[in-house]
């Protein structure tokens, strides 16, 4: 069975994924690179950038379940493809705005972006294909099943979207990393969530790096399906 | 050197010290219990109430440092004493409010409970005796450790006076436990503290009971200071 999964999504000790404002220089607002540093630190992060070393406990098993673990595709919303809104720039032009990574992608899957305005997909090298579809949580999360051919489903972010999905009860399985630092404003994963723990079992643990990882799963997902 | 400290001071996954509604039935509205049950399980909970047993692992010693370490005084805001707001009904009748804890409280020394609505101090059993003071953080830490002694000042909260002396500035020390629910509603305790790892260092570590210890330790308190 395909799941739809949260991995890896950092959040500060106040609940916000990201900071503000975000722009094309700033993806993270003033929150920079504080909620990632954990995972820099680890061998999957290492090993994406071409280095050796990096950390091989508990962070890195949670950071390798990034992609190691059979996703067959992910949802983002459009504020973690650009920090646009509106109508799109430049569609279809050479400098158009292809996202923050580059030619070739880390996501190697179909990826669909969340937007009010649709526009024709953009296939990039190493097999993401960014779709940009006006779908509502349901709807995103059955294109994506589909897309994945019976792998999992990853929820990119932002805070804003995996707080939509997880209120829409379409989430199987959520791992957020709780970075010490109190980033005051932004866009905060947990509002209007009260009473998620009777859905989800939720376990919390630290790690010596700092942080702390909380694991959601959804009460009565079955052993072989969440294996 | 007498500091200002917070202990075992239990919020949610989302931040909420207490829920709401808040009154004379539910004293922490919709939350109940579920914030404190980690501390029930503990040995120290266990003998304070007569009862044999209790868990003796690091939620324990926590526990432990409510009271065993030295407090001379407590500062806690109207809402912890009382959920009535505005003008005290029958101040000095028979059947005045007292407080949640019966006549002989557990806190043993001078408490300065916060009040826009000074009234005569109340003498209770067992050494506590409640002053009702309308004072900004920096006055009200003033008069507390000079009641102290020398000993520490314990900030026994709500929510919303921690914020408001984390803002002021003069907590030494303060000790979270955050608990796996979401309330979604309540007193916050981190709204407006952006930055506060710059002041001080902060460590989350796990409990087998499921909770996470979160302490923040003033920058710049020398290790003599910080025993």
């Amino acid at each position: 069975m395909s799941l739809v999964r949260v991995q890896n999504f950092a959040i500060s000790l106040d609940g916000f994924g990201t900071g503000e404002p975000q722009s094309f220089d700033e993806p993270f607002g003033h929150a920079g690179e504080r909620l990632h540093e954990w995972m820099f630190a680890t061998r999957f992060w290492h090993a994406m950038s071409g280095e050796p070393g990096g950390s091989d406990g508990i962070d890195n098993a949670f950071a390798e379940r990034h992609e190691t673990l059979g996703i067959g595709a992910e949802i983002m919303g459009r504020r973690k493809f650009t920090p646009e809104t509106g109508p799109w720039a430049k569609v279809g032009e050479e400098d158009e705005w292809r996202g923050w990574w580059g030619p070739n992608p880390p996501f190697h899957t179909p990826v669909f972006v969340l937007t009010h305005y649709p526009r024709p997909a953009m296939e990039m090298e190493g097999g993401t294909v960014f779709h940009f579809v006006d779908a509502t949580p349901e709807e995103a999360v059955a294109m994506a099943k589909e897309a994945a051919g019976g792998r999992d489903v990853r929820l990119g972010g932002g805070a804003t979207m995996i707080r939509e999905f997880l209120t829409a009860g379409v989430v199987d399985r959520a791992h957020f990393v709780v970075v010490p630092i109190v980033l005051g404003r932004g866009e905060r994963v947990w509002d209007g969530l009260e009473g998620l723990e009777a859905d989800y079992g939720i376990e919390q643990v630290s790690s010596p790096s700092g942080v702390v990882h909380v694991t959601l799963t959804r009460r009565g997902l079955s052993q072989s399906n969440a294996s």
